[in-house]
């Protein structure tokens, strides 16, 4: 019942660097790789495949909306056969160079604007487990936990498809199990040491105050972390360190 | 030992239609279906792979240069590791619409630029080979043929890839076997009657003859067909009622 | 007092050809040009420009959001900064190929998105205006016609912006004004006589009928045309006549 | 007779940052701003204008080949129509927000390939020369000094276009006045020292030494210095005094 740490890496595009990928992926279980639409060119997706291989992560395709310069962070409204559609592409590419270096995609994390509309809107939900299902029924979907879990498994498994339910310590959470906004000051808790411990809550016992003191029961199969702020790296290490205790 | 017809597919984009896929698609065997970068989006591929699955057509991957507003057709200086990494990227991407609908990507016919610099950069056609020949060595890839085929077969050996040998009959050759350049104003044979004239000679005698009247012999698999021409779907269908007789 | 027509135009793509804007250029007075972001190239730009001028058709910028495989339709949440950033950009681009030209940008009409949340979100429409008051002051807006025209009016002002209503003869009208939502079926009018009803309406009497039989009376710079519709060139030239007499 | 510092600026995209541009404005004389197509978004783009008019640093516009992924660096061959449009697109865009800012573009300097293709084709730069003078004639072009300034002069006259000559103090020079390519180890001179003996000289004599030895007699209106190496801001810095004493 261990948890494990998952982070987005391969978000250089071209000539731009982002993050601390060879540093950090020694570090991490997970590696959300971007898929070209967002972030990630075929170059860079090769790289990183092979990277993780290296280092033993596992491998999962991070499909955002076809908006560069957005970064795939602000929402479009697509009909439900094209969020289909571009998770199929999205993760087919990125299945042909896990392939060429004989690994494969073992999930599905959406990045930005279509991770936020997956958790809010069942009908883009349902396209991405439709997209996932017809492809390969192996690959798991990993979605923000929250007490609708079992709304959201029993969805699933209408497709065949598992989730994987992910936590983020780092961020506080209303009273009914949601996060707090980005629109908010406390959105983030930027005190590492009430970080880890709130990730010893989770491992010891399930649970996750809420930003008024309430203990929320949170499945947690994995941890966000973020590569690309100030100190990620230490700081990833001290939670590698907490986490495998 | 009869002879294909291949013809690009799927090369609409967003809301630009081009092309009469519905209609000419019973009549072709091989459709080369465009995967994103010269043309064809997520939802066109999808569409393409169920429409070719439905008229019993053989997909091939028609993978291009990224250049959407050129649609293909320049030659762009990318390394090799490059050409490999956009290649598996649109190759991959499309087999997930095919895995998607129970079918699979036969081949790789490169597309516009991408293709005459495989023609004329044996590095471009190694770069091809690799990343086919990493992603699935069942996959074939389709060439043009000319004389120089056993050479071609030598290096794609290496690779455990299969050429597919395509000749234009519509387009005349010089007596090396290598195609009169568009530039000039004799490269494209207008007349039907004389094109039907030649594919018979390549049916029954395995060869062309060049501009000058020279016999060329040509290895034969496959003829390419034009979806996009003035009185196309009339043509092709002649040209199906050739083939198959 | 008289209407004009105003009819989108420019939004072929590269290889791709949409609408007829050769032959329907001659019947229009104000021609929306995209700029490179939902269609239109720079070469389809310097065309257009070209073509409005000989005809001596006024010339608009049509900018819209950066989505070429949505065509700019849908809504893109951009921060206000972004909105003006897109327009200026947009604009500009035009506005060279008309000064290379001999002529310039009249007005603004922004496209299919980012017109509905111009008409939709204050801070869209103020985005907008404040782009083009920092531009050049002669540049008008284009928005659509309503009975909240002074509203918009007098916040243009505050930016010495000038606006243009435009009216859809072609589109139902709700009691207070809107337009009936293209989610709708009965949003469009595709009785011709009705459409053409309803123009001398607004010519003589400066009212539309809403869909429930209620006279709106509504300002009517411009009425805009279709050209990518069936007999979109046959209509356009009734209407022409039409507004003419 | 002042030699000026030129350096490419504004070369972010989207969340992508490149460079030290707040950092190293101060230092120089010209910014060559990306437009888009290379590198630069629209946001940036006015932050870059905004940056520069603030530190008095004369704007230029920087328009490269529309290849993202590539940074704008490789060849692409367009036709002549295409280059002027795509030189008359960006340099409109960037003086939208010029003149948003109450100032404008003053001189194009084209990016990577685009650049190489201008020096290697006398149709590239007669298309270039073309775009800038049907937009601004006080607009000047800058280009690579060499032995044949003269003939290119002759050309641009012919377009009422001023030339501004580039000179690259830390890159080796052939014999007959060309760069050394890039593709040879010494293409690049490391030695801080020996890159302020050559600006020296070109203070000074007007000569700058080439890889053999010879003395070259090459006209000097700007030098230009990079901002996104390692070091960047303390060389600039150093070669700001050396240019200004």
């Amino acid at each position: 019942m261990s948890i494990k740490l998952n982070c987005d890496m391969g978000e250089s595009f071209g000539i731009w660097k982002m993050g601390l990928d060879e540093e950090i992926m020694p570090y991490i279980d997970m590696a959300n790789l971007a898929c070209g639409f967002h972030a990630g060119d075929a170059l860079i997706m090769n790289k990183s495949v092979l990277l993780a291989k290296k280092n033993n992560v596992t491998i999962g395709a991070h499909p955002g909306y076809q908006d560069l310069v957005g970064f795939g962070r602000r929402s479009m409204s697509c009909s439900n056969e094209e969020i289909s559609a571009i998770v199929l592409y999205q993760t087919g590419a990125l299945n042909a160079f896990c392939k060429a270096h004989g690994t494969s995609v073992s999930y599905v994390k959406p990045h930005g604007g279509l991770y936020h509309d997956m958790m809010n809107n069942e009908n883009v939900f349902k396209a991405i487990l439709s997209a996932i299902s017809s492809y390969d029924k192996n690959i798991k979907l990993m979605i923000l936990s929250s007490p609708k879990n079992e709304e959201y498994a029993l969805i699933a498994k209408a497709y065949n498809i598992s989730l994987l339910y992910e936590v983020f310590a780092d961020r506080n959470y209303n009273d009914d199990g949601s996060l707090v906004s980005r629109s908010q000051s406390n959105a983030v808790i930027d005190d590492e040491q009430l970080v880890i411990k709130r990730i010893k809550d989770l491992k010891e016992k399930g649970t996750l105050n809420s930003i008024s003191g309430k203990e929320l029961s949170l499945a947690t199969d994995v941890l966000c972390v973020h590569g690309d702020t100030k100190n990620a790296l230490e700081f990833i290490k001290i939670l590698r360190k907490e986490i495998t205790e």
